[in-house]
């Protein structure tokens, strides 16, 4: 079945819109006009990939009816799920990113000069072959020497991993191919992986919306790390126009800090992590607070 | 004309949505399922009402087609732009609202004890008949001894105001009635309107759709006050996720920390503030900052 086709339709102007709904966001929806379909939706073997060009936020990546990512605020994510775990390491060599096909955190992890070995576990072939032909500015860094690229599933390959500084898991939403990268048996692999200084960090959807699938998620992450934090960017395209992130560090420091030393050699081209905003996005408002500490407490 | 209807339809299960459409945001719309309309559109001598319960935010207040407020998310607008003026203060014992006729300001500003007088000044007096009917939890202190409210045109009524500790403008989008608030001759009228140390605040848009109109803003308010700064907070029914406000001290101060001595006793019930969020939402995405600067340059 078509996911994606029934999401467009035409509005009495004859413009076509993309509207999204969620199963995990039932009773909103999020609209965008769709100045061409560039490329009609098709079926991988693990999800269906279409790509538009949208009126007010350039190109945007679909995957199973969802918005995966578009040019005007990609960088909001991409930016904010790589360089807080990295700028939070002293000296980041080896890093693992689990999903994120499209390359976009690839790119980011290459502007650390000091990381060496960068492998991209996606299980999706097409989405990365897909990436390199039409959304360029996402993967243009997939060609980095230090790049390796393994389409497997990455609950799989994470169980024979070794001595990663900083393991990156850029996911989907916990449903579908995604689920067993929400399980405690991958977060007990991913510490594993990891070396003794080393961070992890997955996608932790939004503060706003999915506090207790937020709060389910820590309980089985503190259940295999000391301390695990939760920290938002700003993403205009997805619901609430908030997503989050989970960070825990294997030796249980607080990670809501840059290292100064890591920090006094920016690159200059960031459209959204500054230091400030690192520190900034570990603040989380008071109902938010409360609520989070009364579900972990339960 | 209704411009309310016209954002209603049913969909295919014969569910009813309320679907937001903006001049200022072409090309994107937010949608939310309605379950029940409980105040049809109406109009008043200024705009139009309309009183709808959504599935997902509560009962959603709308003006001129626009959303205007919602339970679930109000305190991230009304307490963000309340609290980080109040607290930025050492004294604030006179307040002037702006606009706000939803009372939801005042209920935020009553909850600083030093305050003394609060004075609502709202345009429609429907507004605040009608929040006082239907929206309770909005409305819930204005009949606090502190507070009178005028109904009058804030841009006339400023010219005749003094000796006020804070002023807040609590606008809708720089159109219609709320035009002459963002004039340059307001906020001269508005600095006047200030003791020594007062400090000016106003709804201020959104960073990631709107830049170039938070740009003309700050250089109309930059001519009357030696610095503006920009902050932010999350409500989830506003365009991109996310609103701003410009804050102005009137002797040029930096207002982005809380003072120590007047956060030493913090009301319980806050949802959203809380002095970190304060210094938080200073901090802007490095693409932002960026831009915003170079605008300003022109």
């Amino acid at each position: 079945m078509n996911k994606t086709n029934a999401h467009f339709e035409k509005d009495s102007e004859n413009r076509l819109w993309f509207t999204e709904t969620l199963e995990i966001d039932s009773g909103r929806a999020f609209k965008l006009e769709v100045e061409e379909i560039l490329v009609p939706p098709f079926e991988t073997k693990f999800q269906e990939i279409c790509l538009v060009r949208t009126k007010s936020h350039g190109r945007m990546l679909i995957l199973d009816g969802a918005i995966q990512c578009t040019e005007k605020d990609e960088s909001g994510y991409q930016e904010m799920i790589s360089h807080p775990a990295l700028y939070s390491h002293s000296d980041p060599r080896q890093v693992l990113v689990v999903g994120g096909g499209d390359g976009g955190v690839v790119r980011e992890v290459t502007k650390h000069s000091c990381v060496q070995k960068i492998d991209l576990v996606e299980i999706d072939e097409e989405v990365v072959n897909f990436s390199r032909k039409h959304l360029s500015t996402l993967a243009s860094k997939l060609d980095d020497p230090r790049v390796r690229i393994y389409n497997f599933d990455g609950s799989e390959f994470i169980k024979h991993s070794k001595n990663y500084d900083v393991i990156i898991v850029d996911t989907s939403d916990p449903y579908g191919p995604a689920t067993p990268l929400f399980s405690e048996e991958f977060f007990k692999d991913a510490r594993a992986a990891l070396t003794e200084k080393g961070i992890f960090v997955m996608q932790g959807e939004s503060m706003h919306y999915h506090l207790p699938l937020i709060a389910g998620v820590q309980k089985r992450i503190k259940n295999c790390f000391d301390r695990v934090q939760y920290y938002h960017t700003q993403v205009s395209s997805y619901p609430s126009g908030t997503i989050g992130f989970n960070i825990a560090a294997k030796d249980g420091r607080d990670v809501s800090e840059p290292l100064a030393e890591r920090i006094e050699e920016m690159p200059e081209d960031l459209r959204y992590y500054t230091p400030a905003m690192h520190r900034a996005s570990f603040a989380l408002p008071a109902g938010v607070k409360r609520d989070l500490e009364m579900m972990l407490e339960r």
